[in-house]
């Protein structure tokens, strides 16, 4: 595939590339490792607005270290306290300033569908960072290159998601990151009321990806080859559920014991206690891994996109 | 007129500069539109220290981008909220310590006379993005710009500032902006409480601008070559004013039906609801034009002032 | 001693180089004079990571533009208010994220050995820019680059450190930077309730350097060759210790005229009222030229650390 494919396109929703597309992004990633830490020229005189109107430390700054890396310029707010003047403003007037002014724009937004919208407006790529509750499509290129690099592809692979399913944007956008794969098995693993939404299942029976839904977390560990872990927050269901909940979604060093020897732990960070420290010492810990990927990843995609 | 006599300069307001200058600033925000999505080296090494006391993303934005584009660097704050540690400094001080650090320092404050104050502390040039209610030199600079572009000069032509002509400081500067060119026909459209300060009106009067003040929008937008919306905010007038204003300062698309063919519409932006989505799509919206203006008019600026 | 020696260190604290460390990075820093409106390619392709859990605009600024100047980049953030989403993250957890990033690590935070603890979880170097109420080695380099500067040397000098010098990080670290010379005279002058911290007087013992308690600074004045000034704040005392102490804690020009003529008065800045701005137009005053050696004294810290 010529790199042109990708070349001035958004990046909106996993899905948005194809299966080729993806291993070309991989690939690309395979050697950016190599200048994640000396960086390259190739984004010389480009520069990448980032408008995070949800902060996102971590994402921040690793698409700011990405373009940096690549030779680009960055500029943009990490706040939308930060930038006041905006709040009144319309989301598109904010995307065509933007637009104006760099040659991509990263987008972060609590709302639903506004990283599609800004890219109706926009003439330059926009790059989700996040929005709404189904779409995170860089973090789930991460999660995806962390197990390609651990098992040499996602093919055939059998994954557990587990925690707060119904609202944590990475683990929609990985489940539907996974459809590009095949002979994948999928455990979702929450409470009863925090179940992935059914317009995410919907897409995954059309794309023939299997998955089971269940809340035993301790039957799922054994048979999986990456436990994916995200939080579940105690105001989002009933104390009872919550304390019934608690104890099955914090993963100890003592339930991996039951885990096969190559299982890795991901996590998309920050943690809070889902996953206590003595996992950290673990074979299985790679969450640390895993947000160090997010670089050699991110200036991959930003190679590929930016004109 | 060589380059060198605007070189090591402050801007502080639009009348610092003469007419032969602002032509020069033209011309050079003219050659930039070339390099507005590329970029040059002119100003490698240097840094520009972007000092917000007051939050001003698009402002900022442009700074930033327009010296990241020219090869240089970028440091400052965006907010004062963000510099907590220097809200007890005084301002001298604060600039000083910029002063020290940086090539040229971008400066926004909400006290009138703040920019003139940091230029007689520091060395290196002061520029002002904006300082009370009077003065954003470089806004004046993008509006007179973006004028030119469409009528290939200033001189001779007829334009309307509508709005709080009081407290909004794009349009006392503009005022002042309008007194470099000749047989300009000025109409100043507002409610009876935010008419343009005297004090402004007295520079027009010494400069032998034409003015008319009237409250009437209706009968000045088929006389107008450019018409320049501000905002009328709610809390600066009285209930019955501010219902009587609504009507008129509202820009609507029907209204526009009787402006003249080539008519153009600005605005400094953001805007609110003072021009309502409807008139995006008329012959007659420049604002988004004037706002990517900007760019190309900052990166002019810096690189005539920078050293 | 080869630039080596110092490649990869971290920057804890003051005492963690040695005299021979401390004079190359003030060599280097001389040299750096000749690059500070300039700018080097010293460090091109390098980013650092700035991470101020605790708001600090003046060190902060001076550590992006020394990465600047010497040619590298920056990312990181300003403020904990702008970084919500790692706040109830573990210190260590981010560090490892910026570790994963960044090719150094500025680290500022309100607890004791929060850069002690990051250098224990990072690869790359920690450079501590103040932690809790003892260490903050780089406004101290500064400080005895800036007295080295005046006297051609810190050795057999006598230096006051003036105000809460039980609270003020810059006091107590300049304390211990003093332990690297000889025949240095300390006066410590503060109200009974703000002296220097125990730990901090038994380093000093236990390197011989000498020093005075002392709540007369009138006494002081015409004895030291630097007077280093820090603010007593109005409530760390009792509302009657305050009233006694306000009156000796503002450094005035009648109360310089008593001093050595070749006296320079010192602060780590901002001020608020400590030093009144009459003191500027003294001959004694040096905390401009204080802030302005931060930026090569940084330059220079950077240069040597960084790989």
């Amino acid at each position: 595939m010529p790199k042109d494919a990708l070349k001035g396109r958004d990046f909106i929703a996993i899905t948005d590339v194809s299966r080729r597309e993806l291993e070309a992004l991989f690939e690309t990633a395979d050697y950016m490792q190599k200048h994640v830490k000396g960086g390259t020229d190739a984004l010389k005189g480009r520069i990448l607005c980032t408008l995070f109107f949800e902060p996102s430390t971590r994402t921040r700054l690793s698409f700011e270290t990405a373009m940096l890396r690549l030779g680009g310029g960055v500029t943009g707010f990490a706040d939308p306290s930060a930038s006041r003047t905006v709040t009144g403003e319309s989301l598109a007037d904010t995307v065509r300033m933007a637009d104006s002014y760099g040659n991509a724009i990263v987008l972060r937004h609590r709302i639903e569908g506004a990283a599609r919208l800004a890219s109706q407006v926009a003439q330059v790529p926009i790059i989700n960072a996040g929005d709404g509750t189904q779409h995170h499509p860089t973090q789930t290129l991460t999660d995806l290159y962390t197990i390609r690099k651990e098992f040499g592809t996602v093919d055939g692979t059998s994954i557990a998601i587990l925690g707060d399913l119904k609202h944590t944007r990475s683990a929609s956008s990985l489940c539907l990151g996974l459809t590009h794969f095949k002979d994948v098995s999928l455990f979702l693993v929450s409470p009863e009321q925090l179940r992935t939404k059914d317009e995410v299942k919907d897409l995954m029976k059309a794309a023939r990806l299997n998955f089971v839904e269940t809340d035993d977390v301790e039957k799922v560990i054994p048979q999986v080859d990456a436990l994916y872990v995200t939080r579940v927050q105690k105001e989002r269901i009933t104390p009872e559920e919550y304390e019934k909940a608690r104890g099955s979604y914090i993963i100890t060093a003592k339930m991996l014991k039951r885990a096969k020897d190559k299982m890795i732990v991901m996590h998309h960070l920050p943690r809070i206690e889902e996953i206590p420290l003595e996992v950290d010492y673990t074979r299985h810990a790679r969450y640390f891994e895993q947000a160090a990927n997010g670089l050699p990843v991110r200036m991959s995609l930003l190679s590929h996109l930016v004109e």
